[in-house]
């Protein structure tokens, strides 16, 4: 989560909201990381966590990540929290909550609906509060 | 949406699950297209959507979509459902219901969410006999 959090800090300094994403094989090993990019790559879909599957899944030569451990700063939304599942991530480990946009424990709550065919282990609150800084003070200065 | 069951007709001719995806700008003006391309790029989110807005947002030079439509063969599923949350596009036209996997009128009916921060119009069975057709024949021939 420490480089997920670097990861995070190094997107607010490219001025795009503070989110980062790490996945890791079942080894434990790195095998993708990604912040924000949506500014940078005028991309609305380029999430950290899904900058960070889409690397991982090239290069693992696999679409399914079978037993890897996706770290994030915030709780993923929707559209996140759906690839993780597609990409059959074994564990999420995320930081802060995200009370207005997450779908893990908040919103739509993804994996608890009986339509999602892949649920991973849901950790949540992991350095939350370094999480938290980072985007209170990125919004700080923009608000 | 002729044209997006003629890019997952096209899908289906490279071995991917038949769906496809255009986006129009508000003056109706095609702006991108595209099938799934999942196995071909090895990337679990390369749903026809997904490429096809981020194409619409790479041509257009904005992240916001703003009185853009959206047609897709099939329902879409959470992460692209979440993804046309995200880019603001204003119309959605879907084909065939995805009883197992859509995340419109089925599953957790993202765009019925409170947490839903941009709702567009959906209008759905489009042309759905269609799109069903082409996705029952690439099932027999593989299941």
């Amino acid at each position: 989560m420490e480089y997920a959090l670097a990861q995070a800090s190094a997107a607010a300094e490219r001025g795009e909201v503070p989110v980062g994403a790490v996945v890791v094989d079942s080894a434990g090993s790195l095998v993708a990381a990604s912040g924000n990019r949506v500014e940078e790559l005028n991309d609305p879909t380029a999430h950290a966590e899904m900058l960070a599957i889409r690397k991982a899944a090239g290069m693992s030569g696999s679409l399914r990540l079978v037993g890897y451990s996706l770290y994030v700063t915030l709780e993923p939304c929707a559209m996140c929290a759906q690839a993780i599942s597609l990409a059959r991530i074994k564990r999420v480990y995320f930081g802060a909550s995200d009370e207005k946009s997450g779908a893990v424990e908040n919103g739509v709550r993804l994996y608890n609906d009986p339509s999602c065919h892949h649920i991973p282990e849901v950790y949540g609150g992991i350095n939350a509060a370094k999480a938290k800084v980072l985007l209170r003070d990125f919004f700080r200065v923009r608000r």
